[in-house]
């Protein structure tokens, strides 16, 4: 019923990842045989969503230690932390990246007496594990999540929070695909999602395949829907929860969040528990990722502002968990 | 000081456009022959923002008389009324195309007795006097409006309400120009308003053109903004006014009075008299434009969602007045 649609693999020592830049056009892989193209992946977002950065990451630290194969494991010690450091580089917003690396380097810190051979496959092992859990807690907040939608609704999401964000299936896309899975009628409006355009190259392209109707929109129409009651709920993703509840998500989760509350329309949050950073008691102290104007001056692989205009390209946003509470009220 | 922007002129019995969807890329001018080669124009959004339309509407209007020169005055009339209606029907929310209709419908009622090689003339120098007092509207509007703007100011605006949307200086924009040449330093975050992009294509020239500093973002990136406090106004322009204070504008002008509110941001509309539309008694009677689902589903002249995807493209959303009136406040 609803398709396979592969992220991110490891095969034969490699890491294989669906090229989410070339997405609808084209279906392309990317083959890394190093942690570093994997690092250069996760920047250049060929794989993106906090889940699937985690992933990566995971993936990309088990290259590294095939790399020691036969040596020493000084060796390995010595090269492991800064290629962790490197990998954290990558990106500054998803915690899932930190999260996964921290994994990655219990198993390394559990195993003092194995050599590189052993830890190579301990570590693919835990970048195989995290993998796995991550597709089976999508499955479970799909279980939990489809109970909030009824038989017809219709549903606003932002970004892409699906099978391309995560190990499989997708958490906010989770919850719809399990509603439609359980029978239920339900249908999705997409926010293009400007500027990197995750709603509508692949969110609308995840949700064709799953034959769950998608109408696209401008980012600008949500409000608009909202206001004249076309939508009975709101589900996003999440990059970084806060301790607090504070949700950091892509650019724009903010404004539906307003407007939801605005508009009594239920505003939810898929995310597993990777995606919460303990360690931080407020939204605000979440690091926001500043990307390349040049994401906000193109679209489309063209030029659409006049030459030498300044642009900002915040690639986040953080909603306040008191929005948060006064709209995650179930409706009764 | 601020660079001279013609939208639309009269030439030798033509009436002379730029061609707005090809700015910034290039400065092309559409001549327009036959009235329906203006709404055409109109159609295409060649020329758009709802004081142009009506400004178009006059000329274009201008030009039937002119196809008429040495016929009867009952040849006048017998396609007169046809063609206001065909005009009419160009694009549906802006209401300063019926009120520029009937503004040169009443030049030819008052005429009675004229032919039309008179009438012809009337009509022109009728269209030419709507088109000077927009011009002077705007620069009132700017004159009273740039009080509200303080030294230092950073200013949000929404599609394009400058010279390429009036007959010339602007109305949103007007006010910031207005700021500008009174020597305060206001600077500008230019929503790029997707779909059509008025602001990244024409807001963003606009203001270059200016020399007022603009900083071009995506939609998706005002709330964040004014929540974090970059922000001290919006101002936008209007497409219809209901009698009781409701605004129709560009899509996503709702949302944005919403999170202004939210974050105690004051909101401001600029427009012109022949924007108000005594006929409607509340903004949710105005009609509101679908595009073609095309805008939505390509960017920058290139297709950017699968092949197959629904889009829905409503361009305009109405604010509603009690919104605006707990917005409008000046700030102290």
């Amino acid at each position: 019923m609803t398709a396979e649609i592969k992220t991110i693999a490891w095969e034969d020592g490699r890491v294989v990842m669906i090229d989410q830049r070339k997405l609808p056009r084209r279906e392309v892989y990317v083959v890394c045989r190093d942690y570093k193209q994997v690092i250069a992946a996760i920047k250049k977002m060929v794989i993106r969503g906090a889940p699937a950065i985690g992933i990566a990451a995971a993936m990309g630290l088990a290259l590294v230690a095939g790399k020691f194969r036969g040596k020493s494991r000084k060796d390995f010690d010595r090269k492991w932390a800064v290629m962790c450091r490197e990998m954290a580089a990558a990106r500054p917003t998803a915690v899932n990246l930190f999260w996964a690396i921290e994994r990655m380097n219990g198993v390394v810190k559990q195993s003092s007496s194995a050599g590189p051979d052993e830890l190579a496959g301990l570590l693919h092992k835990e970048a195989e594990t995290i993998l796995a859990e991550d597709v089976a807690a999508n499955r479970r907040m799909g279980a939990f999540g489809q109970k909030l939608l009824a038989d017809g609704d219709v549903v606003l999401t932002h970004c892409n929070a699906g099978a391309l964000a995560t190990g499989g299936y997708g958490t906010a896309l989770g919850v719809i695909r399990a509603a439609h899975e359980a029978g239920k009628k339900v249908s999705v409006f997409a926010d293009e999602t400007r500027p990197f355009l995750q709603g509508a190259r692949l969110t609308a392209w995840e949700l064709q395949k799953c034959d769950i109707p998608v109408t696209l929109i401008s980012d600008n129409a949500a409000g608009h829907l909202l206001k004249t009651g076309k939508i009975n709920a709101v589900i996003v993703g999440a990059d970084r929860i806060a301790a607090n509840g504070d949700v950091a998500n892509k650019i724009g989760t903010y404004s539906l969040s307003v407007l939801a509350r605005e508009n009594g329309v239920p505003f939810y949050v898929a995310a597993p528990e990777s995606t919460i950073d303990r360690t931080l008691s407020e939204g605000y102290k979440i690091p926001i990722e500043e990307r390349s104007p040049d994401e906000v001056t193109h679209c489309g692989g063209r030029r659409i502002a006049p030459e030498g205009v300044s642009a900002l390209n915040v690639a986040f946003d953080v909603t306040p968990k008191p929005t948060l509470r006064l709209l995650s009220r179930k409706r009764g």
